[in-house]
């Protein structure tokens, strides 16, 4: 019997799913982080790890080398854009096949489930994906840095900086603003954060900007619903599809952004990463 | 005779200058980096060692403890905002009287060389300060990741920030973006330089946008000088008071910026220190 492995990595964790021919769930399995760009030979360890955890559950025993060598399988793990990572990561697996996208590739397959369509990964990060026939291409996802307009972790930043304008006199001052200026100790406890925080720190913000009735925060959301429609209307040019929102803020982006039409998600990077199995040549 | 020491550190080095009653120059000296907040030790044995070589110089001979106590000094050194950050520098050095002020507030005490006026210090960092009487009020300086606009860093930022969005087809792609994909090995290398460049290193692009006839350079060069005009429109009104512009990039901002009266700078962030040594009670 012909086994599919399903590979969803990224920088916090990695998830293994073994399906039969009919697509059937046979077993799941976790392991670390699997960032293959940063630190390659972690991620082939989590995956590996990963992937014996899900053959176990699917074969109810360990796998064999054989076992493991006969798989098919799909990756979408983070850092598989970078030069060489996804041809490094091939030759460190045993799977007789094996196809590697990045874990956004992988996630947008899996929301839109064989269609074609347009995709918004709206998370900590921000990523966008066409998806036409048997072509997909991704924008944006360059990081917090410089780009990743609209994620959670570039809410978190605008709104400490708006909290900083306001107390130099430039922005209105707000409740939002006060508060958020309360609770890092004031403008200093603002920079000090500000320098050691990961996106993460700041995307921790993201709900409490989104959900506010404050004016500031309006004002900022408002900015990042505007900058998510720019990419959208660009994208829609290219290609006139639906757009699936997806990620921890999909649902809010789906609200704000009812100019577009839209198709609620199918599946899960999982599922996308089961397709690129069936794919794997 | 009491002998004046000015003190001018930040996170690059540290320069010290005795001068006598009159203000004539006796003697110079450098130290490493002094940011008394993010490395109060290290800050404080480059003041010493600068001061050292600077009363060396001014006597002729090595100077005694006796000599070093009997110091009126004015310091102004990076890091002096931090919450307890001047009072434990106060405590650590040896001057009889001594004044201690951020880099920021130096270099605009000297621009202005006792009068009133407003400073915008436009380098690798931006910030603002408004001297009226004897007060002085700094606006911005809070750093690349949440402030700074138009700063030198900033502009970089900026320059890389819109070469990735033009390799998504969001803004127009010129020579000069392509020129700057080219240098850095496309967007993939741009996304690795900017997940570690310092500011310093996003500022060393700064020259070549603000001399660019390219349309993108030209763009963001437009933003950063209208942010730069929202921040001195603020501060007009606040003090209606003509503005000095000092750093590397002071002379492209004046040149751009004519619709505000200007003074030109008339003193260095050491003429500064020197103004706080004599008023240090």
């Amino acid at each position: 019997m012909q086994l599919f492995l399903g590979i969803d990595g990224g920088g916090t964790g990695c998830r293994a799913v073994v399906a039969d021919q009919d697509g059937f769930i046979l077993g799941r399995g976790f392991g670390g982080p699997a960032n293959i760009a940063s630190a390659p030979d972690a991620a082939r360890d989590s995956i590996l790890a990963a992937t014996h955890a899900a053959m176990s559950a699917a074969l109810g025993a360990k796998p064999s080398a054989q076992d493991l060598s006969s798989l098919r399988a799909g990756l979408g793990v983070a850092g598989a854009n970078a030069a060489g990572a996804a041809g490094r990561l091939r030759l460190a697996l045993p799977f007789a096949r094996a196809r590697i996208e990045t874990d956004a590739v992988a996630a947008a397959l899996g929301a839109l489930a064989g269609s074609d369509g347009i995709v918004a990964a709206m998370g900590t990060g921000s990523v966008f994906a066409v998806r036409q026939g048997d072509k997909i291409r991704c924008f944006g996802g360059w990081g917090l840095v410089l780009g990743d307009e609209g994620s959670g972790a570039w809410l978190g930043r605008a709104a400490l900086s708006r909290a900083l304008r306001a107390t130099d006199g430039l922005e209105g001052m707000t409740p939002f603003l006060a508060q958020l200026l309360q609770d890092h100790g004031g403008a200093a406890g603002i920079v000090s954060f500000a320098q050691s925080a990961l996106p993460t720190d700041f995307a921790a913000l993201a709900p409490s900007i989104v959900q506010s009735d404050d004016p500031a925060a309006q004002a900022i959301w408002a900015q990042a619903t505007a900058d998510v429609a720019t990419v959208l209307s660009h994208l829609v040019a290219l290609a006139p599809l639906p757009v699936t929102f997806i990620g921890g803020l999909g649902s809010s982006y789906a609200a704000a952004l009812t100019q577009f039409a839209q198709v609620a998600p199918k599946g899960s990077a999982l599922d996308g990463a089961l397709l690129l199995a069936r794919e794997a040549g």
